[in-house]
């Protein structure tokens, strides 16, 4: 009988923009940060959640949290827990507050932090990771997690039961083989924009050592410069390695085509972010003229209805979901079905500060229970921040090693709180 | 050679849930509310601008406006105004709070107030009402205040400065038209979804009164009641008058085409809003199944992208922009354009507190400037809380007055702001 009795919320910043972590076409100096949230309760648990900024306005998420907490002070986590969906169509329907979206910006971000909070606490009383939690669901469970507004054109809860009911068969395997051979992943942090060439020479050979299979390097600056780049990578990985590329929005949708096709001779599996993330239909026209390389997008799709809607116009063959722009894991929930539905592969967005944390359950939950497939599947992982986690995501060969502590994977240190707080902790003394 | 020294910001709201003004399917009980910033210089004049709300959260838009001030503080209004496309873009594209967006929730509804208030002390020190100062600009000059990024699949540079310049023979008569007969309006008010019938009866009659001839209700309870609604309704208005219909974003897919043409026999000039505002491909799909109702959709339509793909996809008929929603008049400027360039007529949404007030210098520079028609094209009103501003917009026979007072008349009373600041003002003691 658990209730939430207050929230406090954290403004945390790492100083990354000083190293070039991160650092992209349109980003070139990211401070990874998270508006981070404790829910403290009368029970034996507190639930942690957070969503990830890159520096500068940090601190309005860390208010809007605030703005949502009084629909959760007060209320018991049962009544919230046993109508997940109901719950969250109360936090992003609110009637004053979805003005300021709706599911989208700051509130929506917020969002994510508040509800992921809810479902770290929810796991850690039920004593198990939160991919276990979803997982040992029945289908009626998980669907009435989902709120299913605005998606029935696509997928309904009828849909989603049966797509569900199929997938019970070969659990078990399948978490055995997660569990023997991880979940297959890749890296970002070998190719970032602001990195010199021999420092990107480095890192690939480092993560070539430590297992790694599956690349990505930052593009959008200049053609020339991301041939070299791209060149640069092939030759330290070799032709049998995937090699991703990712623009970060820099491009208009004809820009996106001829840059694009002129990167790939080196083999490119899929251009990210070529344009605005708001532009389904460029995104359409985009990949009808870059094929034979793909076209991922995801880590800004604001909500449901945008992958509702880059799937229904064939306008991506990777979706790249962020475990913090969607309004928490329910409605990364609803998007897994969404892809499975039309078999477009999920691949989450990570990185920055705790998504590598979050989406590795995200990814195991769509394994066990909704897509049932590996192919054509990587999740991204960056090699930052880790070091914060109580629980920090960890890789091996190239692939994440299945979580098995109770909860969301989010919780920080207590020192890492202090020393992270903007503007007074260590970090920015 | 002004300069802007400082900026300040109020949390300004209007207890209007308490009278059910504004209610709707989806926002039962709004209080509308203004973040409002004052640009303080060095010059004779001060800089005013707002972005709407409807109550909680209108603090984080205040937050959010302080976050951007820094982008503009210390600025010679010139170097703004000189390179107003440029300005545009470095608010809207700051490496670290593009993120919180890009270009749409709190961040944009920000960027709207802050960018409105250069418009508006860049007009008050030209002696021009806004809609002036940009009828007074040349072609060249109108295209330099838009960021073409994202929009040249539609709308290039080349192509916009065609269309103006197309449009720069009969601008005089146009405005004498305009000075003469007013922009043509319609009203809400009358028909809030909180309202009883008895009071819906006196409003319609009061405004027919007033030489109103274009009408909209509220719709989304449940069918019988938003039958007998425009039933009461078009009993007063009788046949000739113009009816539309809301539905602020309720229903599903399906559900929105078959709950409309339940209403159409009630002669709806459009539907408004039948489903999620992001939900393009949606929209698209009502419109085939409920012509001959029109789909009007945009107020919550986050940026310039959005309004983009709607016009690409077919999927409205009119494109109802808000003053607001959209970050600031320059990305305003683009979407009048987008839609002239496919023959959509552009109905901005009004009423709240501030965007008539707002709105009606678009429609001008849509008729002067731009599309140089009014056809099918008419700009909401509601006549509440006018009585704040130096400079209310003013109706006349069912249409705006011209505004000739120099500004985007946007400006409050020192009194309203102290009275509806919140929460220690006197409308909320």
């Amino acid at each position: 009988m658990t209730t939430i009795l207050s929230v406090s919320t954290h403004d945390l910043r790492a100083r990354t923009s000083a190293f070039l972590h991160g650092s992209d076409a349109n980003h070139p100096d990211p401070d990874y940060s998270a508006a981070y949230v404790v829910l403290h309760t009368d029970g034996a648990h507190e639930g942690h959640g957070m969503t990830f900024t890159i520096g500068k306005g940090n601190e309005l998420c860390c208010a809007a949290i605030e703005a949502l907490s009084e629909l959760v002070v007060g209320r018991r986590l049962s009544d919230l827990t046993d109508h997940m969906g109901a719950f969250w169509r109360s936090i992003t329907n609110h009637s004053q507050l979805r003005w300021l979206g709706p599911d989208k910006g700051v509130i929506h971000l917020a969002t994510a932090a508040l509800v992921n909070a809810v479902w770290d606490l929810w796991a850690k009383e039920e004593g198990k990771p939160v991919w276990q939690l979803v997982a040992d669901m029945s289908p009626a469970q998980f669907v009435d997690c989902i709120d299913f507004r605005y998606l029935r054109d696509e997928v309904d809860e009828v849909r989603a039961l049966e797509m569900l009911q199929r997938r019970q068969a070969g659990k078990p395997e399948r978490l055995a083989e997660l569990r023997r051979d991880g979940y297959p992943a890749y890296i970002t942090s070998a190719g970032w924009l602001g990195y010199p060439e021999n420092e990107v020479r480095a890192r690939c050979q480092a993560a070539l050592g430590l297992g790694w299979r599956s690349f990505k390097t930052k593009v959008g600056i200049d053609v020339t410069s991301d041939q070299r780049r791209c060149e640069v990578m092939r030759e330290e990985l070799g032709d049998g390695i995937q090699l991703m590329a990712d623009a970060n929005q820099v491009w208009d949708v004809q820009q996106a085509i001829d840059w694009t096709n002129e990167l790939s001779a080196f083999g490119l599996r899929w251009i990210e972010e070529p344009t605005h993330p708001d532009d389904v239909l460029g995104h359409a026209t985009i990949r009808r003229g870059v094929q034979p390389v793909g076209v991922a997008t995801g880590e800004h799709a604001a909500n449901r209805l945008m992958f509702k809607q880059l799937l229904q116009a064939e306008a991506i063959d990777y979706a790249q979901i962020d475990a913090c722009r969607l309004g928490g894991l329910n409605e990364v929930l609803a998007v897994l079905l969404l892809a499975a539905a039309r078999g477009v592969p999920v691949c989450p967005h990570a990185g920055g500060i705790g998504l590598c944390e979050y989406v590795q359950h995200i990814s195991i939950i769509d394994y066990l229970c909704v897509s049932g497939s590996l192919a054509d599947r990587t999740t991204e992982y960056a090699d930052h921040l880790h070091e914060h986690f109580l629980h920090p995501a960890q890789v091996r060969d190239g692939a994440y090693v299945v979580p098995e502590a109770p909860g969301y994977s989010i919780e920080m240190h207590p020192a890492s709180i202090a020393a992270l707080r903007f503007p007074d902790g260590a970090e920015w003394r």
